[in-house]
């Protein structure tokens, strides 16, 4: 609390999405005096995902090294959801049950036993099951449902609990959560020194962590091609009920529909999510009719009791894309500044890994820094490379600085 | 304000929706001191409504003394609109705007063929369109709508702001809003003598009118037979929104589509409402998903832009029916006991002349005191007619008993 009153922390850290916090939480946690601004901590694409942590059901053609890290951090997450439920004393809803994938119709199958295919290529683990398997896995399935494939790694979290149990986490470990805007990063000589809150005071820090979703890109202050292009897509889904309707599902399930995709999440309170859509689109939070409609008669595809639900609410959010959809951590191309963002359609899965990274650029003496992957770091979309840079320029190395 | 705290008044009003807000507002106007009581004043079936005034429009056959019964009150809301905004100093939304009404195929224009000459039969203003005339009134018609009819006299107002003006004008004319529940009818000797609200508190008054939508036949205290049965019939409605798609309606636009009617009515202000449902079924305020889904798969039968709008909410509440789905209106079957009720899908149409006709019943002096036709009057439901009971037996008759 004093930390934000002074202006002064050894890190502060723009955004408290699930990024955000998760890395506060970290920092904090190991020794550094951290601060988290954001005038909606726990909103923005955190708030409305489903919290789906499915590296396999997410996985597209070409999309491997996006695959290895969710991978990555699927093995991270029984532990960090434990450790988050007993630093806050709150649960978190992670559920350990698999998904299951169903084709509306055969030429939908076609493609999901491709899928299949590739994921035995990869060594993933998927069970590739007929109609009657699909079925018996979930009795309410629509009858012209054709087959799909069972992720049983793939597994669920609560992403509202979680957010609520993270944020008081980060208020018990000592960091500050500060309910403002920033209006832009100070830079002095070549490096991020702090940011200034738009009611005009400055926060100075050692470093400064860029976590601010789709925006990390629009911060004033930012030296051009200091941070990759991050822009925002827009994603909707539906909230539902379907505690009345006494129609539950017993698992997530992901159909596919004329070569769309579309899930539902259930929720032991008996909250149902449907979503979702990928937009590249103008920033907005307004949810567009259009995708409802498609959400609804997609759903309705899979699983006609998706009608006799409760309709709760529509949302919709901007997720933060990167040129390649995979997530830019690490060191920027501004010494000082380091980037956690770009997580796109994974940031709840990406959350655990993305907030041990970081930590392990930022934590003096830490006994194993780990380096950061190839395949998510900031610099590989560098004109030059960030670390030439580092070693060669007016840039010092952010990695090493505080060792 | 007195006359509550009090606790009497020469009458007390159940239920603050449109129906409750014109009578109280009426009656106070009219010398009478009125106290109306409601938990939510302006909420239920009035708050979700459209807002249509639309007698031509919901003209179904066999609905002939309806059709009536709609077409004096519409000629009542032009004055009634001036009159309401007159007293409040508030805008109600009156749009003297026709209603356009458009076939989604040949199916259906067929069925509205039909009912023009049906029209035709009762002397409406209806005037039949190709479906290039219906395109000129409207040029971002579905690409497979065929043809329809245009109803010049069926207007519409927006029945969030007559319900805040109506509010106010009740307040200024010195009558009593009390935000609380009845819990029940006082009756004493045969008669009403007013009523018990949830925290004990009695008000007592010479009449007391039921105007509590379709929880009217449900309170406590109220004699066998003393009201005709009301159900309640689930309407479900969109809020969206088409100022930001630039693709606004033109009109107030009612569709069928495949037998199913559909409409929505644009409002200045850019919001649009896409509606409804009628549904018989338990009451219940929650939004069916399948309900939300067939609207926006009709509506984008008729008009596709709807698919660009913004999705604000789906919202559901349950309107009174009768059992021949006319209102009831006038003395019931008890002493004391006016009837304001049973408006069904036409409590906002139907205000000015449920107003005018209890007045007529409860003013004393008045110089015309309007009888109560018979399609509406509460007695066509009586085993025996109520107007013999009041002459022959215990019970006064009340349309009298204070002039």
């Amino acid at each position: 609390m004093a930390t934000s009153e002074d202006g002064q922390a050894d890190v502060v850290v723009v955004g408290a999405g699930v990024i955000g916090l998760a890395v506060g939480w970290r920092l904090q946690g190991a020794g550094l005096s951290t601060v988290v601004v954001d005038p909606d901590p726990g909103g923005g694409a955190s708030h409305v995902a489903a919290g789906m942590l499915a590296p396999v059901g997410e996985l597209a053609y070409g999309e491997e090294e996006l695959l290895a890290l969710g991978i990555d951090s699927a093995r991270r997450w029984p532990a960090f959801a434990e450790e988050v439920a007993a630093a806050s004393d709150l649960p978190v809803g992670y559920v350990a049950a698999g998904t299951l994938h169903v084709a509306a119709d055969a030429g939908d199958y076609a493609y999901l036993e491709d899928l299949w295919r590739f994921h035995g290529s990869l060594g993933l683990d998927s069970t590739l099951l007929s109609t009657r398997e699909c079925r018996e896995r979930e009795p309410l399935l629509a009858p012209g449902v054709r087959g799909g494939f069972f992720a049983a790694g793939d597994h669920q979290v609560d992403n509202r609990l979680l957010l609520a149990a993270l944020a008081e986490a980060v208020r018990r470990s000592g960091a500050a959560l500060v309910r403002h805007s920033v209006a832009g990063i100070d830079v002095a000589g070549d490096r991020a020194t702090g940011v200034t809150l738009d009611d005009g005071r400055t926060i100075t820090a050692g470093h400064v962590v860029l976590a601010a979703g789709w925006r990390s890109g629009t911060l004033a202050g930012l030296p051009p091609g200091a941070v990759p292009p991050v822009r925002p897509v827009k994603g909707q889904l539906l909230r539902l009920e379907s505690a009345a309707s006494g129609l539950a599902l017993r698992q997530t399930l992901r159909g596919l529909v004329n070569g769309r995709p579309v899930y539902l999440v259930p929720r032991a309170s008996g909250e149902l999510l449907l979503g979702a859509t990928s937009e590249e689109m103008p920033a907005t939070d307004a949810s567009r009719s259009g995708a409802v409609r498609i959400l609804l008669d997609d759903a309705l595809r899979v699983f006609p009791a998706v009608d006799e639900t409760s309709f709760v609410a529509s949302e919709a959010a901007m997720r933060p894309g990167s040129p390649d959809n995979r997530p830019l951590i690490g060191p920027a191309g501004l010494d000082g500044l380091v980037l956690a963002t770009g997580h796109y359609r994974g940031g709840i899965l990406l959350a655990p890994m993305t907030a041990d990274l970081v930590a392990g650029c930022l934590v003096s003496g830490a006994t194993a820094v780990p380096s950061i992957p190839a395949s998510c770091s900031p610099g590989r979309f560098a004109e030059r490379p960030f670390s030439k840079d580092e070693a060669t320029s007016r840039r010092r190395p952010p990695v090493t600085e505080r060792s």
